[in-house]
């Protein structure tokens, strides 16, 4: 058994597909997002522009969090010092659970350490409360979801993505005594499209299953009060558990569900993920609580990034660019090749200063490699044109008009 | 199928077993720690004593710590915004990660955003990268190395706790062309004894397997530079993979693996639950990098804590309370039932204002319910005999004296 080598094949083997990653090294400027610093070759940092920063709103950067981690940063220090159970539940861990409960008008929330933590726990978990239980999975679903339900060892039944009928076609199959879940996301943060949720929560209604929705890419971004596309479209109540991340357009770090009090009662009493970890830092717990709270009551971060993404989507289009078919935030264009995608984003980073990551597997499927943007309220109009400017030349240089 | 009254059953269960957990409230005083208040009742926070913290060396409320977090929440603000390979990595981070590798003596280091997630995914996914892989785990590890091996789907073999002749016997048993993997921790966190790594390690040689090492309780603790018991038996170098948290003795909150290059970039680019989650928040590296950094060359913290140890079991012994045999910084005192266990914290913090969780299933073993104490720095020596006192007081009330 050589171990070395087994370890240097599963490189090699990414290196070979052409999607072996290098991390590229950045600081965001605080107060001047979306400019940044870039560590790259030996040149000391060189300003760069980010495109692709999953803080939609910059509220990582507003003067309303940075003030409330400071303030509790300097009351309470660095870390909570334990587990939830454990000497680490602070005030601030409950005034948050009761602000995102409300968020969602749900009786409860509970707080995990990320969004993956938050699906990966609760899915698993979930349905080892249900003995039997058989889980109703969109095609598209996030990896951390996948893990949840792999690691909850039920049945598993996936349905084409945001295909109703197919859903209703499983669902008819499975046996009626069995418990049920069907679990999906609003925004897929990939394409940008939405689910169907009234028609999803109609099928759960006559299938009597359990909803669970990923709002990790809505919350803050969609509803009056940010509270999701579920908000949006007045669809809260039909959903049993909301999952949400406070490190996109929150702008801090952690995740949480939002459900009735004995669900949530359920998760914090038996999801090892969530029992068996030194909770969340009170400061980021502070941070989020006033991000939460601002974006309740103020639309113009909201507004300023959609006014930021239609108009990116139709400078790509007017430039022939092959923009994707999304309908949120998210700005993605097409590639289909890791080795083009990463060749794009290189030149856009060397030559134009912009930065924006090439996607590629596992993240999306293979042959779908693409640049996904996410302008926010920062970017201006001038910065926008000038985006689009560069990608047109590029797709010039590298002939890729064809292809498009 | 009445899904509320499932859930309500599974709840019902806890309480009939007096394992129901309530979390107290508390906010920590920085700067004065171990003082804290508590929310409980309806008169205000009331001053209490914590007794539980794992932030052990009190340097989650260090001025070097605080300083660092202030400074990078000002510089590039609150959240990273995004994966590691999405926007969300960032200079602290790969500094971070050169002084953690630094730390134990590895070529690489992997940040992910808790311990319990650099436990997850790393042993989940080496064990898949190693067909046929065969992992020997002690038996009181943790709940993450337990979920890592359980979601890995291999083989799994449990070796009685610290007892290398079972493992020997597990080892011989096992087929010797499979890969083979033993997992175990330096500082049994519910115990406060150590495992014999040369010992472990000289059968890893024998038999050609991988060693992995949960030093979450050491790291920061033990060693001339905090590097851990590896380091303070000086057996690093025989170690491949050294997990550890930035939760506990370095005061803030994430996690990691230390270990040779191609292990790190296996684990890097092929764990899900690395590649999937928004990166540790800048600031909480920045902490955690100054924390890491004073405990490389200060042995104070660790001098004081040890100091208090000691004393707190000796105080403890000369009253006649059941502490168990520890040899490490941690001192429990053995109750053997949940619902004595809760009493007995709710009477000290109601009316000694000192505040210790009683530990319960599935923390520790049924019947093995216990308190569990970490002294640090910051308890006085009057602090502990006025709690000694109290315990006594409460021992004799309850007429625990003949059972321990
Ligand atoms: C749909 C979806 N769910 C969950 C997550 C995980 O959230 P977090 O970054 O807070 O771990 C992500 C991305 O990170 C995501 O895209
Ligand atoms: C032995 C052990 N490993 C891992 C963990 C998880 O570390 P973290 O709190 O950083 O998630 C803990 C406790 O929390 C632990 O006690």
């Amino acid at each position: 058994m050589n171990y070395d080598q087994i370890f240097d094949q599963a490189i090699e083997r990414l290196h070979s597909e052409g999607r072996y990653r290098v991390f590229i090294d950045i600081l965001r400027n605080k107060g001047a997002f979306p400019n940044a610093r870039c560590f790259a070759g030996h040149n000391g940092p060189k300003p760069i522009t980010v495109w692709c920063s999953n803080d939609y709103l910059t509220m990582g950067q507003h003067p309303k969090v940075v003030a409330a981690m400071e303030e509790a940063l300097h009351d309470v220090g660095a870390g909570s010092g334990g587990t939830r159970n454990i000497g680490g539940n602070t005030h601030y861990h409950i005034q948050l659970e009761q602000e995102l409960a409300d968020l969602h008008g749900k009786e409860a929330a509970l707080l995990f350490t990320s969004g993956y933590v938050s699906n990966d726990a609760t899915l698993s978990t979930l349905a080892k409360l249900l003995p039997g239980c058989v889980i109703f999975s969109d095609a598209l679903n996030h990896a951390s979801m996948i893990a949840g339900i792999r690691n909850s060892g039920c049945e598993k039944k996936v349905w084409r993505h945001n295909d109703v009928e197919h859903l209703e076609e499983l669902l008819a199959a499975a046996d009626p005594a069995a418990p049920k879940l069907i679990a999906f996301e609003s925004v897929y943060s990939m394409d940008g499209d939405v689910a169907p949720i009234h028609a999803i929560c109609d099928l759960a209604d006559k299938y009597n299953a359990i909803t669970y929705i990923d709002e990790v890419h809505a919350v803050g971004m969609y509803g009056k009060r940010g509270g999701g596309i579920s908000e949006r479209d007045e669809a809260a109540d039909r959903i049993h558990i909301i999952e949400g991340t406070l490190g996109k357009a929150f702008g801090v770090m952690g995740g949480y569900i939002a459900a009735d009090k004995r669900i949530v009662d359920c998760i914090r009493s038996y999801a090892p993920g969530f029992i068996f970890t030194t909770s969340l830092s009170p400061v980021l717990a502070a941070g989020v609580l006033a991000s939460v709270r601002h974006l309740k009551s103020s639309n113009e971060e909201r507004e300023g990034q959609q006014r930021a993404a239609a108009m990116l989507k139709s400078l790509f289009r007017e430039a022939g660019l092959p923009v994707m078919d999304s309908v949120t935030h998210i700005v993605p264009l097409m590639v289909g090749d890791p080795v083009k995608a990463k060749k794009i984003s290189d030149i856009l980073l060397a030559e134009y200063g912009a930065y924006v990551q090439p996607i590629n597997f596992p993240t999306v499927p293979r042959g779908t490699e693409r640049l996904r943007f996410t302008p926010g309220p920062g970017h201006t109009d001038a910065m926008m044109r000038e985006l689009t400017d560069a990608l047109a030349e590029i797709w010039d240089r590298l002939e890729m008009r064809q292809a498009a």
